[in-house]
């Protein structure tokens, strides 16, 4: 059995239980708006398969006398792998149903040649599974691997990957008949946002954005409870958003995007200009920064400045609640962090500004976290 | 009964049949996704009240032999005004539940004057209710008003209107006492947006935009079938994204805005700066243009240029199937329609540059429909 052959209100149960954890069944139909009777309905062939259990009494006791029994999922009774993929290297982690992390891992990528990568992946979740303790028996309930670029989840295609140079490549397909478990594929942001607004900083907002500053700059929009993901593939491209009002050249080809003055290559470049010195690197910049050069703390300011008018963009168009910043670049956060908040609070549309800015670092790991949280929701909501 | 009182499967074959016109009970189903029985479980209370009933047999017969009877909404069960207030005037439609327009009217406005105001929306309700050849015992359903600004429909309260220089005005509550039927107010862009969506060119999308260019510019904004309203009453401002580049102070205060350059007063304003004629009004603006005048063409260019920018911003966050672009800018659209296209093209990312550009002049009477259709709305989904 799985959970995609259940009614929709099974659906409904069992991801009310997930994001809220152990309740009783009154709370359960409270919140889902489901009869006691349809509560029970649902729950019986749930509980049967395992899915859910009946937990200890709540640590609280009503006034009523008897405390209800409540329920809750059975987190381990699937597992899940994710897997984020890089330029260089694969992050992994094993998770169970409710995303929590049983096993974590990394390999270096010796090429980028799809083959390679393929059969590394295979390789990263056979480790996880044997230090996550899985017998050889055990089945994985699904892996999830998401990837940077524009990724088709429906199709299962990774349709362009900038950092792998990748075009139209069968990615799940290649990663399940490798590794032997249902495999599904994200961008690796929309992934991220997928956990954030499950378990994260976007957890009971009905709209949030979270933006990523670091070689690209990107961003996952959570919409009334779903990430968005456009008609053509293309969404939350905040990274070209064209604010910046310079002219200089983006890797997408157009001018004035975000990227073309606040991702680490177009900082180290810009910092490289401004210091004479052509071999200049991202580390030595921030160096530089922090000791105080004038010319290369203004470049932190106008990538800052860019960065600030790209969030008034998102904040003017789609008022989310909060918008949650992370990415390699929150590192050197201190940098341009009141610039990227003046410049947000400078150009936000009256209530606008209300919107909760917030920073996150968020290790490679969590990113991969996002892929096994996206493999693990196919459970109960399955992909049209 | 109203439909709010029935069950969930109600509302949705309710939708069903409003949106696809005459189903039969299998279609319906196979659109639902209810059973046979569930379809005519549901059906019976509403055809019982009169919201649906038996039409004719369909033109063209099946293979199988006998045709399905249809079910059909009964337009006429329930009827609706829908008014859209500026500052100069009200505009008034009365139309049935499928927004089908029986009558329209216009009143002129004396006064801003919120009772003024609001006395002559019951006015003109009553000259709608003659003119549709409603009897004086024929109840109105319900009552949808529009208005420009920051409006919160759940509350009923025009928060802030600077046509109108209203602030906190309980509106839906004085319309409701005035007019004498349940009243729900929406911010005019949203309401045209729900409109477009239902029986407009955003019919049948996933996900698009509307743009009004005018007196302001701003957008509705339908994602997954809703439209975004935004966690702090803030959404669609796309007259307000700092993307011109130019240091020209828009009516909210901040710079750079797209408003700043490309609204109505904006280009009039610059096209007074360009010719030294301090008393020029847009219509001579748009007369000179149109002569030849180059440095008045350069205006309309540069409001071309930043409305595209915005344009471009739209489709690389939220990536829509289509935006319409609307409002009285577009009685002028030749002078800025190439600059507009290609600077939206210039600066969409990749494959969102496939986003379908329309221009669709839609008079005032279209926008007071939004209300009407607002209000229908209400039918069979309640505000929460
Ligand atoms: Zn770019
Ligand atoms: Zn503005």
């Amino acid at each position: 059995m799985t959970l995609a052959d259940q009614p929709p209100a099974a659906a409904l149960v069992f991801q009310t239980l997930l994001q809220h954890g152990p309740l009783s069944r009154a709370e359960i139909g409270r919140r889902t708006g489901l009869t006691p009777g349809a509560v029970t309905k649902v729950a019986t062939p749930l509980m049967a398969d395992g899915w859910i259990t009946e937990v200890g009494r709540p640590a609280t006791e009503g006034a009523s006398g008897r405390p209800a029994t409540l329920i809750a999922v059975r987190a381990e009774r699937a597992l899940f792998a994710g897997v984020k993929v890089t330029g260089e290297e694969l992050i992994g982690v094993l998770a169970d149903l409710t995303a929590r992390p049983l096993a974590t891992g990394r390999v270096l990528l010796d090429s980028r040649d799809v083959g390679t990568v393929v059969l590394a992946i295979a390789g990263l979740v056979d480790e996880l599974r044997t230090a996550g303790g899985m017998a050889q028996s055990d089945a994985l309930h699904g892996i999830g691997v998401t990837i940077s670029g524009d990724v088709d989840s429906r199709l299962g295609t990774v349709q362009y990957s900038p950092f792998l140079d990748w075009r139209r490549v069968p990615l799940a397909q290649l990663v399940e008949s490798a590794a032997g478990a249902p495999t599904v594929i994200e961008n690796d942001v929309r992934a991220l946002t997928v956990a954030e607004q499950w378990f994260g900083a976007g957890a009971g907002l009905s709209t949030f954005a979270l933006v990523t500053v670091g070689a690209g700059i990107g961003a996952g929009l959570s919409i009334g409870g779903r990430v968005v993901s456009g008609a053509h593939g293309v969404a939350g491209e905040v990274g070209h958003l064209p604010v910046s009002g310079v002219e200089r050249v983006c890797t997408c080809g157009n001018t004035g995007c975000v990227e073309a003055v606040a991702s680490t290559h177009a900082i180290t470049e810009q910092a490289r200009q401004a210091t004479g010195n052509a071999r200049l690197t991202m580390d030595e910049a921030v160096r530089l920064a922090h000791a105080g050069d004038p010319a290369v703390r203004a470049v932190f300011a106008g990538a800052g400045r860019a960065v600030g008018l790209a969030l008034a963009c998102v904040a003017n168009l789609i008022g989310p609640e909060r918008i949650i910043i992370s990415g390699e670049g929150v590192a050197s956060y201190d940098l341009f962090a009141d610039h990227i908040r003046q410049s947000f609070v400078d150009h936000a549309f009256g209530a606008a500004v209300d919107c909760d800015l917030v920073v996150r670092p968020l290790p490679f790991e969590e990113w991969a976290r996002g892929g096994a949280a996206v493999a693990a929701q196919r459970v109960f909501a399955p992909a049209k």
